[in-house]
C-alpha cells in the first residue's frame, strides 16, 4: 500500500536511496501520502512522537550516534515551527537532519484555510538547503533535483535541510506499487589537501616550544585518536581534550576548567601557548575561552571540513580538510622538540587533581558530590548523554572513564531538547545510555518520556536543586533583586510523571541515600521468569539549593 | 535597582510608554539588563514561565484577552526559536504580541561562543515588523526608531514583532534610576471611508433576494452586535454566525455544521446567495467553505481592517475597514427585501435543531454525548477556550449560551499551544476559563500547567479519547494500514500531571458520571476556614474511542 501521488513516491524513493532508513513521524491528515508510504516501506523503519520539538530533537539523538540522515515529517501549519530549537542544533552540531513538511498547495496559503502558514524557506536562517517543491506533473524534473539536491547536502554537509511538499486532496488514494526514481548520486570532489603549505606549517611548529592542540565535541574515532598519540609524547605540546571531545591521552588534560579555573595572570602568560591548534566542534570552557583570546597565540590553526571557527579572534590559518587528514600528512613532518611546556601543564593538572580529589573526600552532599558519586559508579561502555546549563559545566570538572563516550548539544547549547535527543540516542545505539540532567532541562522537555521506543536499560540521572543552579553559580543574578526571575526556583519533581510514563523511580537526598540507589541502577538483567518487565529508570537526587553554589565556590578556592 | 545598560533603558522605556503592562520573563543570563529593568518597573507585571513555548502562548492568551501588546522576554539562542509556533499564531490571528530577545553582539555569533544562533530577522515570514538593535551610543537615535516603530506596528497592525537586543558583557550593573525617552508616538491615520462606494454596494445588496453574512472568529462587540439586528430581521439575508464569532442572534444559524452536513446538493444550488459578506478571522467549518467554494456568490465582499481574504475564489470587494465602520453606513441604504430566502435556512436550521435534541437524548456515552452535557453545565459568563481538531469541530454543532464568550487558536490552527492560551486567558479575565481540550492537544502542551499564574477557578474538560479522535472522524486514515501513525493512540491519563502541578482531578467515564462529576465542578466558592485552598480541576472524561467516530456518522445519517 503506496501513496497515488508521484510527488509522495518520489520524495520516498529519494530518501531510500539516500539511505536514510528511520523517519519520525508526527501526526496529521496533510502528511498522509508521506506517512503511508515510509510505514510501509520495507527498509525504512517509522516511529511515531506526537510532539514536533520532542520528535525532532529524538531524530537528532538517532543521527548523533548513526552519523546517517534520519528524517522527521509533519503536517501543515505550525506543527514544523516545533521543529525549529532541533534544526538550529543539527545545524551547529553539523548532524544531518533531514525536515519534511506536508504543505497545502500554494493558491490555499493566506487565504484562510486552517493549518496554513508561509513554509516555504521558513527555516532560512538554519538550514542549508530548502526545496520547495510543487506537485504538479510539469515540474517533476524541478521536482527530483531539489529533492537529490537537498539530500545530497544534508549527507555531504552533514547538516539540516527542509524539503517543503505540498499536498493538494485526495490525500489518501493508494497504488500497490512504489516506483523507484533514480537520482543522480552527486560525487564529491573530496577535500583536496595541496592547497596547505604543509611545508611551512610544519617548520612553525617545530620551532615552537610550546604548543597546544585544543579538541571540542567530537565523535570517538580510533584512526584520529593514534594520530593524536604523537603529541602526547611530544614534551613542547599540551592537548586540552574536552569532555566532549571523546578523545584520551593520559598526558593531556581532560577537565579543563578544574586546572584552568585555578590560574592566576602570571600563570597564564606563562603558558600561552604560540602556536594553538583547534578542531572539532564547541569549546565549552568559558574560562580557557577567555584565557585563549586574552592570551592569544601568534598561530591560531583551525582544521575543520567545512568552516573556519575563529573562537579566540586570532585565527591565523584555516586548513579546510578533516583533522585525521590533516594529521596523517602532518604527523611525518613534525619533529618532537625539547621543552619544559607539557610539564608544566601537567605538574599543575596533577596538583589540582590530588587537591580535587581531597576536596571531594570531605564534602557534604551536593551537586558536585553527586557528580563524583555518579560518575564513578556507571558502568563501563555505556554512552553518557549529558544536559546543558550547570550540568556540563559540572562535568569538565571531572575525569570520564575513557570506555565512555559523551555528548551534550552543544550546537545551541539550548536547554529544551537534551532529554528527546538522549532518548534518540538511546534508541540508537546498542550501548547503555545513561543522561545526566538537571531539573529545569528535564521538565522543559518532559514531553520526551511521551515516546514508546525508550529501551529498557535507559537510565536518567536528575539533579534537582529546585531551580537554575546555574543561575546561582554565576555571579551576576544574586546581585539583583530579581533572581526568582533567573533562579525559576520550584518543587516539582519526576515522581509523577514517571508514573505518567511508566519508568521505575528512584529518589535520594544524601551521600548515603545516593551511594544506596546507585546499587544496581545500571543493571540490565531481566528476570526471565518475572511477570514484570523492565523498565527505564530515573533516579532523582536532590540536592540542597543554597549550599550547592557555596561548595562550587569553596573548591575553587581550595585548589588553587 | 535598574540595568546600567541604556540600550535597556529605552526597550524598558519603550514599552512602558506604548502601554505594555505585562512581560512574560523565561529564565537567562543574557537577558539579565532586561529582566532587572521589568521586574522593578513599578507599572509593569513581570510573570515568570520556563518553557518559552509555553511562555509565548501564555502572552498569547492574555493579549488575547486585553486586546494590548504583552511582551515575552527570553535570552539567546535556541531560546527564542521555542517561540515561534505562538509567533505564527499571534500572525495570522492578529494578535499584538512583542518578542524581545538578548542576544550576543554581532562580533560573537557564529565563531563558536555558546547559546549563540542567527537571531536578526528569523521569524521573516511570520512578523510584521523586526527591530535588529545594535548596542553602541553611535546607534541610539537608530535604535530608538526600530523600537519605537516595532511597538507602533505591534499596537496598530495588532500582531506580532520582534526586538532583538545584543548585549556584551558586563550584564548585571545596575543604576537606581530609570530614565525615559520619548518615542513619537506616530498618529495612525485612521481608516479612510471615502474610498467605499456605499451607493453601488447598497444598490447590489437591496437588488438581491440571497444575502448571507458570514462571521469568523471575532471578538464581542455591543456596537456590531446591535448592527447587525438590522439583518436579522431581513427575509433575505441569512446571517452564519462561528462558534468563534462571539455574535449571538436568535435568527443566526450558530451551530454551522450541524446545518451544513445535512444538505445535498439541489438545497445547496437553492441556498445558494448571491451576495456574500463577511468580515472576522478564519472560518472553521470545512462544509460551509466547500459549499461557497462550489455555489460561489455573485458577490463576495470581505471587510477587514488589514487585509482581504479571498477564501472562497469569488472574493469581488476588498472593503478596507472596520466592520463596525463599514455597517454604521451602510445600514443607513439599506433597505428590507421580501424574500423566503431567511426562512427556508431556519426551516431546516431548526428540524435539525429538534432532530439533533432527539438524537442526543437517546446517544450513549460518547466524545459527542460529553459535549451537550459539558456546555449544558457551564456557567453564565464564563469565557470558553476551545483546542483545536475534533473539539472545535464538536463545538461547531452546538448552540453556546450567549453570555459565554468563545475563543480558539484559529490562527494556524495547531494542537501546540492551547492549553497555554486558555491559561493566559484565565489569568487576564475577571471571568471564569473553562478550557475544553482533547487529549492530544492537552498532552502536547503539557508544561502550560508549570505556570505560578492559573487562577484557582479555572477549570479544564478533557476528553480523553486515546488519541487523536479527529483522524477517526475524517474518512481517510482508516483506509490506510498506518492508523497508528495518524491517531498515535496512548494510555495517558491527566492524573498524575494534576499531582505534580497541584490541580484538583476528577473523572469520569460514563453518562452518569460525567453528570455527577460535574455537579459543583465550575463553583468557585472558596471555603474561608478550610485550610485548603481552592485549587483549578481538572475533570478528565474517557470515552470510548471505537464507539465516538461511528455515533457521530449516525448523527449526521439521522439528522438529514
Amino acid at each position: 500500500m503506496y501513496p497515488k501521488k508521484e510527488l509522495a513516491q518520489i520524495v520516498i524513493s529519494a530518501c531510500n536511496q539516500f539511505e536514510i532508513d528511520t523517519v519520525v513521524i508526527s501526526p496529521g491528515s496533510r502528511n498522509a501520502p508521506l506517512t503511508v508510504g515510509f510505514s510501509n516501506h520495507k527498509e525504512i523503519e517509522t516511529l511515531s512522537v506526537v510532539d514536533e520539538r520532542c520528535a525532532a530533537f529524538f531524530a537528532l539523538g538517532i543521527a548523533q550516534q548513526t552519523q546517517k540522515p534520519v528524517a522527521v515529517l509533519c503536517t501543515s501549519g505550525s506543527a514544523l515551527l516545533n521543529y525549529y530549537p532541533a534544526i538550529a542544533e543539527a545545524f551547529y552540531s553539523n548532524i544531518p537532519l533531514v525536515v519534511i513538511s506536508a504543505d497545502r498547495p500554494k493558491h490555499l496559503i493566506d487565504i484562510g484555510d486552517g493549518q496554513t502558514i508561509r513554509q516555504e524557506n521558513v527555516f532560512e536562517n538554519h538550514i542549508l538547503f530548502s526545496a520547495n517543491l510543487i506537485e504538479n506533473e510539469k515540474f517533476k524534473t524541478r521536482n527530483s533535483q531539489l529533492i537529490g539536491e537537498a539530500l545530497q547536502t544534508a549527507v555531504s554537509k552533514q547538516g539540516p535541510v527542509h524539503i517543503n511538499v505540498p499536498f493538494d486532496e485526495p490525500l489518501y488514494e493508494t497504488v500497490s506499487e512504489l516506483k523507484e526514481y533514480h537520482f543522480p548520486h552527486i560525487s564529491m570532489s573530496s577535500l583536496d589537501n595541496s592547497h596547505i603549505d604543509y611545508d611551512n606549517l610544519s617548520n612553525i611548529w617545530n620551532d615552537a616550544e610550546k604548543k597546544m592542540i585544543l579538541v571540542g565535541v567530537s565523535y570517538p574515532d580510533e584512526e584520529l585518536h593514534q594520530l593524536i598519540d604523537l603529541y602526547a609524547d611530544d614534551d613542547s605540546v599540551l592537548i586540552f581534550t574536552e569532555t566532549t571531545s571523546n578523545l584520551h591521552h593520559n598526558k593531556a588534560v581532560n577537565s579543563i576548567d578544574q586546572l584552568i579555573f585555578s590560574l592566576d595572570e602570571n600563570q597564564f602568560e606563562n603558558l600561552k601557548p604560540e602556536v594553538l591548534i583547534t578542531f572539532g566542534g564547541m569549546i565549552v570552557s568559558k574560562r580557557i575561552k577567555q584565557f585563549l583570546r586574552k592570551y592569544q597565540p601568534k598561530h591560531h590553526w583551525n582544521i575543520d571540513a567545512k568552516k573556519a571557527t575563529n573562537t579566540f579572534f586570532c585565527l591565523s590559518e584555516f586548513i579546510q580538510t578533516q583533522p585525521v587528514d590533516f594529521f596523517k600528512n602532518f604527523n611525518n613532518l613534525v619533529v618532537k622538540k625539547e621543552s619544559t611546556y607539557q610539564d608544566k601543564w601537567l605538574t599543575i593538572r596533577d596538583k589540582r587533581r590530588e587537591k580535587h580529589a581531597n576536596f571531594l573526600a570531605q564534602t557534604a552532599h551536593s551537586d558536585f558530590k553527586v557528580f563524583e558519586q555518579v560518575l564513578a559508579n556507571l558502568p563501563n561502555n555505556c554512552q553518557i548523554q549529558i544536559s546543558n546549563s550547570s550540568i556540563i559545566r559540572y562535568a569538565q570538572l571531572f575525569s570520564i572513564d575513557k570506555s565512555n563516550t559523551v555528548f551534550c548539544n552543544r550546537g545551541t547549547s539550548g536547554i529544551d531538547g537534551s532529554t528527546s535527543t538522549a532518548v534518540g540516542a538511546a534508541f540508537a545505539n546498542k550501548n547503555q545510555t545513561v543522561f545526566i540532567t538537571g531539573d529545569l532541562s528535564f521538565f522543559y522537555d518532559s514531553n520526551a518520556l511521551w515516546n514508546k521506543n525508550i529501551p529498557s536499560n535507559f537510565r536518567i540521572i536528575l539533579i534537582n536543586n529546585s531551580g537554575g543552579g546555574i543561575f546561582k553559580i554565576i555571579p551576576g543574578p544574586k546581585t539583583t533583586n530579581a533572581t526568582k526571575y533567573f533562579e525559576t526556583p520550584h518543587c516539582l519533581t519526576a515522581e509523577h510523571l514517571c508514573k505518567m510514563h511508566n519508568f521505575e523511580y528512584l529518589k535520594a537526598f544524601s551521600t548515603e541515600t545516593v551511594a544506596q540507589q546507585l546499587k544496581g541502577f545500571f543493571d540490565e538483567s531481566v528476570e526471565i521468569n518475572s511477570a514484570q518487565t523492565q523498565k527505564p529508570k530515573i533516579l532523582e537526587i536532590f540536592t540542597p539549593c543554597k549550599e550547592n553554589d557555596l561548595i562550587l565556590k569553596e573548591y575553587f578556592k581550595y585548589i588553587k
